[in-house]
């Protein structure tokens, strides 16, 4: 029987401010507040936890990040291995590529005459701008490279690996797509088909029927095929969307051919979607272990909070705080450049699901 | 130069309640109130609008509508043809597909131990409760279906057409496919890779690897050709999510081909996501406009509300307003038991754009 | 032991859709669906059973409400008498004000120019528009009105109803205020200074240090009196707000010095707000009964939609469904005309507390 | 006539991690990000012109902000003026001086039995627990202090001062009240009756009928009198809610005694509501303007986010960003032991407006 004094046991500690204070000072004061600054600081010890522990880790990406500013902060998670596996939308990832380019998102506001931007061939997102000129010659950039591959399917996940190659080939610059490529971090793109990057591999195809053929079925088996291989996985999702999904469905499809896996070690989400209009973006963690798709015992923390805010302080504080959990993990390694993704030096299945194991 | 009284002109007439109240009478009332009632009873005006206008109507829909109990709804909107082409998630088309099959989604609470849901096998969507064998029969059942299809790439429209078909052949019930197929209105479901379904057509894969392939860049060019067929349309997003990117996208890239082509020409959105958090979702038909993806002088409205409040009441009153228009109403016609679509009589191409129109 | 089967009873039940469908009957139907629209219909099926059961109904009102429209809907839940008491904003009231002295609310939109209107002298809320040189005018006419009151003090009740009277003697207008003079329904302003209503009030005061001074602390007690005397009751609130804490506080006030007074028998609330920020705005009904503020029994139901477009469909619903039972209800009667509220023919205690039931 | 050039000029520069980051570095490069990161750089430029501007700043506080452990972060702001006038919800006062007797605030879930709670007399505010015996006897005490205090009205601004003192005097103890009597900064609390300071003050009068007379309207002129003495005003509103309109209406009166007045000079909100349902809570800064709240080129910048997430990170950067400016700033000074309010050495009118400057 519970008393009273089991619930009261953890007072709250007043947030003490202090000139100076590091992120990750300050991500140690807020785990003791309340709301959602205590999640964040929460989270900032769950994603240290992940990384001392043997796990696979999802990062999945949506919302206009790349855009908003944090492409290279991702870049830093891919490249310094606090993530071993993104998932994103298509759209953080043309965005991060209209950088690497050499281009620009500009900072504008969210109270603009929409129209005349439209007659001056600007796009805006929120309170930021960018040049549709310079779009379209992504798009077609973008095609360019596609026809130049081998008239077979891809699935995202080889054809990101060489487009990030490509990009670093021909930039030599930072971001998501060179990071990912350079550090051999395979990125998933599910719904590809939704975003310029898609829009570009389709006009390739106008040119030669043969070209510009994305297996996104693929995908769902090399997705689950990673969780069959290494069973210990963690999800740390940005905003969202399809990535969040797609995380969670390589658990319940792996558990589906190895019964006995049993979902996420691990998870964490910065949403800004709410749970009571019951979609996937804004469901609770919770709700994910009736599922399956995180495990009973699971480790789990929601931030409400917009990524932009959220995220740089987060990334900081774990650049300090996980440092040395940083140096003595021993992620999985990928090998990428082929059909079949090679992970832990062993070759997963190019169609259908590992049953070796 | 703008005067005190140009603003102050249209009074907000206080809503009067009555007995009786029909939808349609209660949404003429909302249109003169203020905030989100308002934006209800003005997007119940501006769907009959475009019913007497010459319009391709896009329909998309994502959040967990069909396990929401809004099903029939839409299928409503497909077979009154209110709508000539719909984009979905894979989680609208399976659930409705679980549903079609005979099986139902039950009542449950949002405040429940999952852990325990977990260990009967219950998946839980907020509120609601699934009982998860029947999901895996299911997506056995899809795989089943894929086994029986030609060793060939499909468009995720043709896929589902024949999926609605098989339905329909297998059960002669009402639903979002089966009404869509019998109405010959296509389905995209761009995001297929993200879903159940496309974990049903990946195992389908995983016995025979010539199977189970959708062909999603197909798709791009599949939706812009219709609006390069069809330039004058208007979008219907409901929750956001890929179908609403996916609807704009056509817009543009037919414009690519075919400059001049100056995007939506009614827009109506039921999202509760918010524009300030940068996201596509959320963000405003204004925003939209910077892109082209919205005719500078679009008539458009958006709803901050749940869909499943919302939806009820205004489809339930344009049942009653709508109807003269539906009668007279000419939609496009399609044929969607080929490869490619044929529109009013003429053939898409299979691959690539309409570049003869 | 839980079975599986004892959580898989009752399906959700797709929304039909038929032309010429009544509130009542949407309502119905949404009840069996999902998400909000379940939530809105079971809150129709509350407020019906709160109806039929012998309670003393607290409404709240925050928001805008007056302004947005809706202030003909809580005219008319006073005068058919769906409750007992209201608690509101000074906003609404002075909103209401506005209106039944023949002045408007008008139709703008909220992409505008704001510095414009300024200079118009035009003020905003939202997409609606005011003249601001009326309010300017309502204050003079409260600060006039105020003068002819005795220089004591009086609660905010006993203020708001003669303000009602007085507004009703001169102009003949169905309204709110007058509604509940009308209709001998109290109505509380906690927060009366922080609302144009108190600045009105203020303006008195600097005629005449005697005038305008209003005793919030004695609404307190007047309020918890109210629980004292008729313990059985139930809260309505629309919004949030200081109003729903203020009903709240009445229960446990009135616990204190009856111990035993276990909370509202019934609640339901219409919000926007979400609960994870801990405001007492967006705060669940659950977190309620932590605080006794909410019976543990008690039947409750949270609508998270905006008030404009919930409560017409919502209060159109049980203008036909509530009819028999308004008509058979006994409420509570008050007399209001004195500083010492008449509940049910015996008066409350000016001061302090209710000791003697 | 704009030119493209002239939308694209200062490009979003991604953020860049590093170890060791300060807040006021992280700070820094959200500045040049996007969405909400950006405002939250802009917020901390915004506080440091005002620090840096002859102004009265006044800070509204409402949402749960002391129970969420952010009560001594308030306090630093007030210690170190930051700023000049506070405007409370009653619950932040109660919470806080509940702190300050030397209880605490628990850390809980929100996921939790509050039925079970209810039994162990332990109230919930989300994830934060207290208990609720605790608050009892608070009542009471502040019940007894209010019986010693004389027979008469007092503003809630003289009010909380005395009991500022008081709590001071008993324990010596830092806190929002200890902080605002030590450092003669003013503490409003319009909406006192909605709160448990309001219980408390009645249950004085309970014992006492002459005593605990709070004369709120009082203080709408005590506030709109401190515009007109310093009328270069800014307006920091965390959290929306009564605080908010209180610190606006301070502005609209004064202008009325004292035409010219314009409307705060800078105005920076931290909110998690939105704008589109109309609430004050949540209406932008622009909307603000038209009512002449705020100057028609005020400085303003709206974060969308949870105070406890933004506000330590903000206010540690101003800690050290704002020090220098903290030193040569020449805040008001007040004296506040009286009933009437001494400003800058020279009292304030005690009922009605100052006319004479």
């Amino acid at each position: 029987m519970t008393k009273k004094s089991d619930y009261l046991k953890l007072p709250v500690e007043p947030f003490l401010v202090e000139p100076e204070l590091t992120a990750n000072q300050i991500l140690d004061r807020m785990e003791r507040i309340s709301f959602q600054g205590r999640n964040l600081g929460t989270a900032h010890k769950v994603w240290q936890r992940m990384l001392g522990d043997d796990l696979l880790i999802f990062l999945g990406i949506a919302g206009a990040l790349s855009a908003g500013g944090l492409r290279m902060v991702i870049a830093h998670l891919i490249t310094r291995r606090y993530v071993d596996c993104v998932v994103s939308t298509g759209a953080n990832l043309y965005h991060d590529l209209h950088e690497t380019r050499g281009q620009r998102h500009f900072i504008g506001s969210a109270r603009t005459d929409d129209r005349r931007l439209q007659t001056h061939h600007i796009d805006r997102v929120y309170d930021t701008l960018v040049d549709e000129d310079e779009f379209i010659k992504n798009d077609i950039w973008i095609a360019q490279f596609v026809s130049t591959l081998e008239s077979r399917q891809y699935s995202s996940r080889e054809f990101l690996y060489r487009l990030g190659k490509h990009l670093w080939d021909e930039t030599g610059q930072d971001g998501i797509l060179t990071a990912a490529f350079r550090s051999k971090v395979p990125i998933f793109c599910p719904a590809i088909a939704d975003s310029s990057i898609g829009m570009g591999i389709s006009q390739a195809r106008m040119a030669d029927a043969t070209k510009g053929h994305v297996d996104v079925i693929g995908d769902i088996a090399e997705s689950a095929n990673l969780v069959i291989r290494r069973p210990r996985t963690a999800s740390i999702v940005l905003g969202g969307g399809t990535p969040k999904n797609f995380i969670n469905q390589a658990s319940v499809q792996a558990d589906f051919y190895h019964p006995g896996i049993s979902g996420h070690q691990y998870a964490l989400q910065i949403v800004t979607d709410v749970p009571h209009f019951g979609g996937a973006s804004g469901s609770t963690l919770d709700e994910a272990q009736s599922w399956g798709k995180l495990a009973a015992d699971a480790n789990h923390v929601s931030v409400h909070a917009d990524v932009t805010l959220a995220l740089p302080l987060l990334v900081s504080g774990l650049a300090s705080s996980a440092r040395s959990a940083l140096e003595t993990r021993r992620p999985p390694t990928f090998k990428l450049s082929q059909q079949e993704m090679i992970v832990d030096g062993i070759p997963l299945p190019v169609s259908g699901y590992d049953v070796t194991r």
